[in-house]
């Protein structure tokens, strides 16, 4: 009976062949032409790398958990293909009602893979514990909360439009832990949940390929190209030093610990992405590189005992801190560096200050609310939802011909 | 003397030797100097992706097999760097006796590395089976024959020069399946045929890698790149997503299976590869690449009873159902697409039709008589047949330490 | 005791730190502002494709040993930023004395990216025998060295600035061996300097990734940059062919060893370093990728029993065969092909061919005498020697959570 309860097959493809219908049909009666689709901009290059990154870095960085490889992976790729042609739908949807936003279909599908960074992040807070309906109609969810909130941000609080996706790394990790906060906790002494050294050696390779991938991220839509790059470059060279030796501090014996490194590497990027392109002088990308790592790492051992354990927070991949957090000390940096730059212009900026916290709260009370209200939606019986003790575990998804794993 | 038997050091060696002259030979009598090569076409970063991608990806995709990890990286590197230098110097050839042919050198190579995808292909069906002097051997053949078949398609059947390299799926698989045919099959209760976890997430990270990177392969000749560029992006988005679908239904218990994962979310970027340069509307592209995930899915289950099991051909890494089907959808596609193009113009339309049919024809017909010839020689007592208990292993070629493997 | 004894708690974190500080201050003080870079070269799809090699490609080829994975890919990103730093830094220097020189600072951290691949050529040779604190000392000088041999290459015996960074194989190389010579050998009968089939799986993944990158590497400050391409490209092949060539016949049964692949593919490229981009025939380049890998291999062999046994030199990865002789080789040949070339011209000749094994000679002897300074430095009780019986370890610096290990 329990192996019936958790088999997917009434559920899982006729929701897929629903949505895809759904796109089919859509693309046939919305979609303009690809004739002339190639004056528009957007260049492949840098479109592929982004790609190459969202697809096989992020499906390589979620390895985290010993027997949940084959999912991580899987489920990244089909989440990410779902939720791309959704997300140029509601584009398009869009370009149907407003035509002057039309700007190439290879743009529409860029601003899409950023858009799904914030679902991959709300992934890695419910990794293992969430099944695959559940993480579908999440994914759906979140792409069309996210896109209003843009909305919002553009509209009311003058958010240019390159700048409202930056806010991808924030809502994603803050709509997670909504979610994830509605589930239940898997039992302490739960060992699927720890990595071993070969899912630790995997997702390790995954933060580095990141790690590489990162400054084409936060210049793909940036007007400065080549200042976002260096200025990315730069936060992310420090952050990967601090990580090491933040890592060798906060350990008694001074050794390293995967976690933090496989986290506060990657912090910088996170950091900068709101003002990479409009920092001038790369010391002050490196200063936010080097904080991005401290807030990662003291993040990593406060939120545990803090927060997580008192509202019974379980964050597979420790999103809170790895993404999060930057991305909170991303918005202060911003909002920092526009008041030193306009301090003499003091007339426009109170408003200008108050339009960024705007934007800023508003993003992330829209996560916290959405994501909880989500959570509470997705934890009901019609969903299927996974016992506890099924939690991190490929075999309900796949055929696992052995019982030795990853 | 069984140990002996197997002992390629007499023959390895010297034919890799004997061609590896032969191809610096030629180069110093025919090559042109390289001076003249820059202001012809071909650019570096489409030529890149495409190498990593056959290199890397495919050596990455092939490792389905647990104790033949060496061998499927190895011995991809090896055949692809032979075949390529192989290609390269009959194109020499050709424009040695026709010289308004020259291209340039690195559009000869991307056009060389293209033709090798069909051996890789081949290799996908006799993975494991073939010892290393006969892979070479088939290398050399196939592609001679692969180019005599893309000459007669430009010469008599008017394919242009681009799209006569596209069948290479279609190519590549059924010689490859006349091949194998031509082998004893492993016995069924052999062990080392199955994949184990680890290998499924070796290849299933080669999938993921070769999705990735399907959008640069189809557009590296193309006319108009955006366009073969996005439909293929579209279709691989569609077949991804069915994928999952039909691999969920497929089983009794819902349940995905890697092997239909590994092969149909590539199915929609072989299907498309005839079309994507010409297709208007992307959603003929996602329809493509239903249809296509499902003809392999489809054919993943049909065809091991009714073909391989009553034809005694045992096909290592389904290429039959990955590539080869798909394949043959693409020509349907083809042909379905100009018909409704050109309806208006009865007149041309039945010698158009009649023309993509023959080329269809000719180039399967040839992949199959010419690989079931190469098949039977490959199988003489010459040539080091390794016997059926030794199939599948690494151990036969290389110096491996411990008898734990991959 | 022991443990205590090898807690680096106390000096890695404050040694980054305090580095980490200079560079902020310094870029405080020195850099020029961004605003500046736009106009100046340096283009980001090279920059990207070599940032990806030397970052994840070498992080997965020194990837050798059994139980060093962690080390091998996180300390391999460590140094590299750290070195890129610094270099950056000691050029911002040069170009607040030098104002001519600016060139932008794309092209500065292409430049830096490039000599710290002589930091990890050492790397390869110490690995896992120096500590981190001991291994950062080492880059930081290594670096600087290179950079005063550079100076004097390009200053005295004029060689042309892109062309002096070419020497980072022979350098790293030589230093490398230099210092690991003054490290006490591994106890012949220890197992943890041993591969696994795992581990050489991952090593050999690593090599085919720098296989494909490598003519992006060669080409990235070339003047004629379609000629390093195909140069290297045509090298690369036939040391590839030949790697398999060679490995068969040097060994009784026929064999393939995987050191020699894994060394041997590469050789082709470090090899034409040198002349990539001045040979206008590409079978020189082919003859050259031959010769390379038949020095590799033959190296391989004899260097353990004549030069390693005798001088007691323990070279981890191989770094004297793989991109020792190589680079000895390449600076050969550019000799030959300069003799060749100038033949007629004979009044300059001398003086060319003098100024090349001059700056040959200096290279490769700065190398030696300060590798053995930087050796015996190290080597002292002040640094934490690593005792011998706990060489190749993760453990000594990482939170490993099972015993059981890649």
């Amino acid at each position: 009976m329990s192996s019936n309860y958790l088999n997917f097959r009434n559920t899982i493809p006729w929701l897929i062949l629903l949505l895809e219908t759904l796109f089919i049909v859509r693309s046939y009666f919305l979609f303009l032409r690809l004739d002339g689709q190639y004056l528009l901009p957007g260049s492949y290059p840098e479109f592929q790398d982004v790609n190459h990154m969202v697809i096989f870095g992020f499906g390589f960085f979620l390895m985290v958990l010993r027997r949940y490889g084959f999912s991580s992976t899987g489920f990244n790729l089909l989440i990410i293909v779902l939720g791309v042609q959704c997300s140029v739908l509601v584009e398009d949807l869009f370009i149907f009602f407003y035509p002057q936003a039309n700007e190439g279909i290879l743009k529409s599908i860029e601003k899409a893979i950023i858009s799904m960074t914030a679902v991959i992040i709300s992934t890695g807070a419910v990794l293992g514990k969430i099944n695959l309906v559940q993480l579908i109609v999440m994914t759906l969810v979140e792409l069309i909360v996210f896109y209003v909130s843009r909305w919002i941000n553009r509209t009311f609080l003058e958010v240019l439009d390159h700048l409202s996706l930056m806010h991808v790394h924030l809502f994603g990790a803050y709509f997670g832990l909504a979610v994830t906060g509605c589930f239940p906790e898997p039992s302490p002494g739960l060992d699927k949940n720890r990595s071993t050294p070969k899912s630790d050696l995997f997702s390790m390779l995954g933060s580095v390929f990141l790690w590489v991938f990162w400054p084409s991220f936060n210049s793909l839509l940036a007007e400065s190209k080549t200042k976002a790059i260096l200025n990315t470059y730069f936060a992310l060279a420090v952050s990967a030093v601090s990580a090491f030796m933040l890592s060798a501090l906060a350990a008694k014996d001074g050794k390293f610990r995967m976690t933090h490194i496989h986290s506060a590497v990657l912090a910088g990027g996170v950091t900068v992405s709101f003002v990479a392109e409009s920092i001038s002088h790369p010391w002050i990308a490196m200063i936010l590189g080097l904080l991005g790592s401290v807030i990662t790492i003291l993040g990593s051992h406060c939120l545990q005992s803090c927060l997580n354990l008192p509202l019974k927070i379980h964050d597979t991949s420790g999103v809170h801190f790895t993404f999060g957090l930057p991305a909170v000390l991303g918005v202060l940096a911003q909002v920092v560096l526009l008041v030193v730059r306009e301090w003499t212009n003091s007339s426009s900026l109170d408003y200008l200050v108050l339009l960024h916290i705007g934007a800023f709260c508003q993003t992330i009370s829209v996560a916290l609310i959405t994501g909880f209200i989500t959570g509470s939606v997705l934890n009901t019986r019609l969903l299927k939802i996974i016992p506890v003790s099924k939690y991190f575990e490929d075999q309900i998804y796949w055929e696992v011909s052995l019982n030795v794993k990853l």
